[in-house]
C-alpha cells in the first residue's frame, strides 16, 4: 500500500480548486482514489482491489514491467524530438507497418488520438482540395475544436450547437437500435446508401467531400459493431467522390477484437487510406500515431509546410511503443482477448436469456457491449439501470462504464490481461445486481402505480409474466409507458 | 556510447519509408543521429559531443536523474486518466498555481503545447460567445487545424492559403524590423492601437472578438521582445470587446527570462486572462497545460460540455511535472538563466559591434536572438549568412538554428543549465565563422561583381570600409543591391 499525500477530503478540495470544474470524476458523489495498479486491477489508499473491466488504456495491464523497463532505460539515456534520426522511430514505424497492410506505410508520431484525428482531417483536406467530413452520428473522436464539430458524442451535448455546415451526420450503422436492423436483408448496403446520399446532397450545394470517419467499431457511440461489407461500400461511395477513407482506431485496435490487430480488417479485405492510432498504443504514455498511404503523404508535403511534433516520436514514446508490441506477442494478447472475450459473451449472452432487462449483447474479442432496455420491442433505453449498475458494481469493487447515446450500454473494455475469472466475477456480480434490480423496479413500479391506482379509484393491472416465470416489470414498464 | 540499432544510412533509408516526408530532420544533407544526452550536451553515435544551443524541451537539462528517477517510479506504480482521484494532480496544480499570480487558479492538463492552446481557443469561444481570433504577424501557436489558422508562421507557408474570415492578424511588436522602432516615442500605444483598429473592422463587420493571442515573446517568429506596456494596452482594448487575453508561455516560461518565472510578467502588473504552457514542462515528456480564471472556468463549464483528455494529468506526467519544478528551484536555474543570459548578451553585443552582420541582439535571461542583417540601415535580411553560420557551427559540434520570418535570427534557447563557458564558446566559434563569412561573402562578392564587370566592361566599386576597419562587404551588398 502506497503512503497517500493528501487525506482524501483534502484531495477533492484542492480538485474543486484547481481543475478545471468541466474535468469529470468517475462516481462523483463518492469518487475513487487509486494509488497503484497491476494488471487488470486498481488499488485504493486503503489497499482495496478493484477489478477494471474499463482501461482499454492499459491495453498489456497496468504498469506492466516490460513496458515500464523500457521508458526508463530510454528516459535515462535520451528524450529529444524527431529532429535528430534515432533508431527507435524508425524502427517502431517499421514494426507498426509489419502489422498493417503494405500500402499504409507512412507513420506520423503524435501525442493523443485527438492530434492524430486532426491531422487525419488536416490530411484528407490536403490531398483532396476538398473541405467536407461525414462523420457518424453518436460519434466521438477528440476533444480539439476541429474534432468537436465532426463528433455529434460531444456537440450534441451543447445546448446552443451549432452544426458545421461541412460536417454531414450519416446514419450509426447499429444493427439493434438504428434503422435499418438485424432483420433487415441488406443493412450494409442500406447504411452506405446513406452514407451516399449524403455526399449526393453535399454536391447538390457545391460541396465536396474530403473524408468520410468512423471508428472501425463505434465505441462511445454504444459498442456498435458495423455489419460485414459496410466499410466496403462506404469506401466505393467515398472514393468515387474523391474522398479518403479514416479508419479511427484510438479505442479498439492492437489486438482487442481478438481475430484480427486492427478493427477495421474485421470487414474483409477493407483497407482505409488512413489509419489512427491511440490510447492503447503506449500503455497510458501519451503518445499517438497517424499511417497512411505514400500518395497522401506525398500529397502533404507538397503543400509546402512542414510538419513539426514536439514531443510526437520522441524516443522514450518510441521505447514504450516497441515494448508494448512484444508484450502483445509474447504474452499472446490477441489470442487472449479472442478467448476471453468469446467467454465473456457467452456469459452474458445467459444474462440476456435470464433478464429481460439485457436486450442485446455485441462484440468482438475484448470490445462488448450489452445494451440494457425497459422494453425488447421498443428498446426503451434502460439508462437509470445501467447507472444503477454500475454504481453498485463499484461498491462491489468492480469498475464498468455504461455509454452509447442513452448511456445505456454496459461497455467492456479491460486491459487485454483480463481472465476467464475475472468475467466470471463480473458476471456473476450483475447477475445477482439485475435479480436486485428487477426487483427493485418491481417494487417501485407496484408502489407507483398502487398511488396512482389509490388516487385514480382503479384497479391493478393482470402481472404479465416473461420467459423464465417471473413477474417482469419491464413488460409492465412498456405495456404502460 | 550506446551501440546502434541500425548503421547511420538504413536509420536514414528506413526514415524514407516509412516516416512523413513533411517531418523534417535538422541538417537534411547530413543530419545527425544522435544516442544520448545530459545537461547542455547531446552526443552522437560515435560518442561526438554537441552542445545544444537550441533545446528548451529538455529545460533542467537532457535526461536529469531527478526527473528521470520521479517518471520511471510513478510508472512503475500507476499511470492511469484523471477520472479517478490522485495526489499527484492536485498537488502539481497547486504548485503551478502558486507560480501565478493568484487569479489564475484553475488547471487543464493537456498533452501538448498544441492541445493547449486549441483548449484556450475553446475557453475563449465558450466564455465570450464571440468567434474572432487576432493574432500576431508571423506567430506560431501549434500544429492542429484550429491553431494553423491563428499561426501567420505556418499559413503563410502555404501556397494556395486562405486566411480565416473570423482571423485577424496584428503587427508584430518588433522594435528592430517592425512598423514602429526603437526611435518611435511610444511603440506599445502604437501597436497596441493596431490591435485595436483590427478590433474595431471587426465590429464593423459583424464581427465580435473572443481572443487576442501572443507568445508573450515571440519565439518562431523571431525571438521579439514586446515594448514595456503594449500587453496592458491591448488587454484593455480586447477586454473593452468583450475579448480575453491569451498568453501562449509554451517556449517561453519556466524561469527562462530570469527575472521573473513568467515572461509575461515582464509587463509590470499585466495578468492574462489565459495561460498556456508546453515544451519545458515536462523536460520532454509530452505534457502541458492551460490555467485559467474561475470565471473562464465556469462559463466553460456551463456550456454542458464535459472535459476529458485521456492521457491530461496522469500521475506519471504529473510526477515528472513536480521533478521540474524541484529541480528549477534546487539548482536556482532562474537565477543561471538570468546571469548566464545576460553574460551570452554582452558577449553578443561584442560581436554586434566587431561584425556588421549583426544586426540587433535582444532577449531576456536565457531567451536570445542576434539578427543577421546585410545593412543595417535597410535591414536587409542575411538568411543564406545565418544558415551558413548554423551548419558551420554544426560542423564544429555546436547546435543552434535561425528563425523568424526571414530565418535570419540565431536563435538561443538552450536547457537552463547552460553555462558561461558554454556561452564562450558558442560565442567565440560564431566570431569565427562570421570573419571567415566575411571573407567569404567577400570574395564571392569580388568575383561575382568581377563578372559581371567583366560582362559589361564596368569599373568595380571603391571598397567601403567599415568601423573596424575591414571592407565590409556587408557594406558593398546593400551599396548595390
Amino acid at each position: 500500500m502506497t503512503a497517500e499525500m493528501f487525506p482524501k477530503e483534502k484531495t477533492i478540495d484542492l480538485r474543486k480548486k484547481h481543475i478545471g470544474p468541466s474535468c469529470k470524476v468517475f462516481f462523483s458523489h463518492d469518487p475513487i482514489k487509486i494509488v497503484r495498479a497491476k494488471g487488470q486491477y486498481m488499488y485504493d489508499e486503503n489497499g482495496v482491489r478493484y477489478l477494471d473491466c474499463i482501461n482499454n488504456v492499459a491495453h498489456v495491464g497496468h504498469s506492466h514491467p516490460m513496458v515500464v523497463k523500457a521508458g526508463a532505460e530510454q528516459m535515462e539515456l535520451l528524450n529529444t524530438n524527431s529532429r535528430f534520426l534515432h533508431d527507435n522511430l524508425v524502427q517502431y514505424a517499421q514494426r507498426l507497418q509489419a502489422t498493417l497492410p503494405e500500402k499504409l506505410s507512412v507513420c506520423y508520431f503524435v501525442n493523443s488520438g485527438s492530434e492524430a484525428n486532426d491531422l487525419a482531417l488536416r490530411l484528407a483536406w490536403e490531398y483532396t482540395g476538398h473541405k467536407d467530413v461525414i462523420t457518424l452520428d453518436n460519434a466521438y473522436h477528440g476533444h480539439v475544436s476541429s474534432l468537436i464539430n465532426i463528433s455529434p458524442y460531444k456537440f450534441h451535448q451543447l445546448a446552443n450547437a451549432e452544426q458545421s455546415k461541412s460536417v454531414h451526420v450519416a446514419l450509426s450503422p447499429d444493427l439493434y437500435r438504428g434503422n435499418y436492423r438485424q432483420d433487415h436483408p441488406d443493412p450494409a448496403t442500406a447504411y452506405a446508401d446513406d452514407v451516399n446520399n449524403l455526399i449526393q446532397k453535399a454536391h447538390e450545394k457545391g460541396h465536396k467531400v474530403a473524408a468520410f470517419i468512423a471508428e472501425s467499431l463505434q465505441s462511445c457511440g454504444g459498442q456498435v459493431i458495423p455489419p460485414a461489407g459496410y466499410f466496403q461500400k462506404v469506401a466505393q461511395h467515398v472514393h468515387q467522390a474523391g474522398g479518403l477513407f479514416i479508419a479511427d482506431e484510438v479505442q479498439v485496435g492492437f489486438g482487442r477484437v481478438g481475430t484480427h490487430f486492427w478493427a477495421f480488417q474485421l470487414q474483409e479485405d477493407f483497407v482505409p487510406d488512413i489509419v489512427t492510432m491511440g490510447k492503447p498504443i503506449g500503455n497510458g504514455h501519451p503518445m499517438s500515431c497517424v499511417v497512411t498511404t505514400r500518395e497522401v503523404a506525398e500529397a502533404f508535403k507538397n503543400s509546402g509546410m512542414e510538419y513539426f511534433n514536439t514531443f510526437g516520436g520522441n524516443p522514450v514514446s518510441c521505447a514504450i511503443g516497441l515494448a508494448v508490441l512484444d508484450v502483445i506477442e509474447k504474452e499472446d494478447l490477441q489470442g487472449n482477448a479472442l478467448r476471453v472475450g468469446g467467454y465473456l459473451m457467452r456469459l452474458l449472452e445467459q444474462q440476456k436469456e435470464k433478464h429481460p432487462l439485457v436486450g442485446d449483447i455485441r462484440g468482438r474479442g475484448l470490445f462488448v457491449g450489452a445494451e440494457l432496455v425497459r422494453d425488447r420491442v421498443k428498446l426503451t433505453p434502460a439508462t437509470a439501470e445501467a447507472q444503477d449498475i454500475i454504481y453498485k458494481l463499484k461498491e462491489q469493487h468492480i469498475l464498468l462504464s455504461a455509454d452509447g447515446p442513452h448511456r445505456n450500454v454496459l461497455k467492456f473494455k479491460p486491459p487485454m490481461c483480463f481472465s476467464e475469472e475475472d468475467a466470471d466475477m463480473v458476471v456473476e456480480k450483475i447477475d445477482q445486481i439485475l435479480t436486485g434490480t428487477l426487483n427493485k423496479f418491481y417494487y417501485e413500479y407496484y408502489s407507483f402505480f398502487t398511488d396512482i391506482e389509490k388516487a385514480l379509484g382503479l384497479q391493478m393491472p393482470s402481472t404479465v409474466h416473461t420467459e423464465n416465470g417471473t413477474p417482469s416489470p419491464q413488460s409492465l414498464w412498456h405495456s404502460q409507458i
